[in-house]
């Protein structure tokens, strides 16, 4: 797949809440991934999909997910960046948020090699 | 100014249509400037403060801007992203579009220093 058809799967599959599928059918195994900061006892940077695939996990189980949107994707040559605006609550707090962050995806050989995560500020 | 600062600045002038300000106050002497493809006989990818400047002029020379909306930033370390939503006309072509892009930022030194667009797909 090229870079658009890599990010528009992603979006199908963001939008649709299958962000595990979209890990595994996407990324690709050196993927970097990058937060603004750390979360959950990990750490801002991480490396390998078995790495991201838990953060994903983590994330799932730790938010109750009201409402979740995926905007874009906006797409030039190997890079792509979606919007996401979401309601969640966290399950340990029980702390609800609203918060919008754009996430910027680096794409080689049809996987996903780099996303980047910034809040709206 | 620290990234977020910029970012601010940047939204703010974009948002009144101060595009020249934007450029002139914000951008580095080696701004690179990138975008989808060329345009208006420049080369996609462009560098200097100059050469940038003169694009910003020739494109709101050539295009009557009905509307533009600047979104964001969305900001983390030396990165920003803006949303731009335009509905404007092309002068030559008399064409009528409404496009969505994203602008990636990067701020080195107060400054930004590259630039790159990315249309919504």
């Amino acid at each position: 797949m090229n870079t658009e058809e890599v990010a528009k799967k992603l979006v199908e599959l963001c939008q649709k809440g299958a962000y595990e599928e979209a890990v595994k059918s996407l990324y690709g195994k050196d993927i970097v991934s990058v937060e603004p900061r750390e979360m959950g006892g990990m750490p801002a940077e991480m490396t390998g999909l078995d790495a991201v695939s838990k953060k994903t996990q983590w994330w799932i189980q730790n938010h109750e997910i009201h409402s979740s949107k995926a905007t874009g994707p906006f797409v030039a040559r190997d890079t792509f960046v979606v919007r996401f605006d979401i309601d969640v609550t966290d399950k340990s707090s029980g702390q609800r948020m609203q918060a919008s962050e754009v996430g910027i995806y680096k794409v080689e050989d049809g996987k996903v090699v780099r996303e980047e995560f910034l809040p709206m500020v």
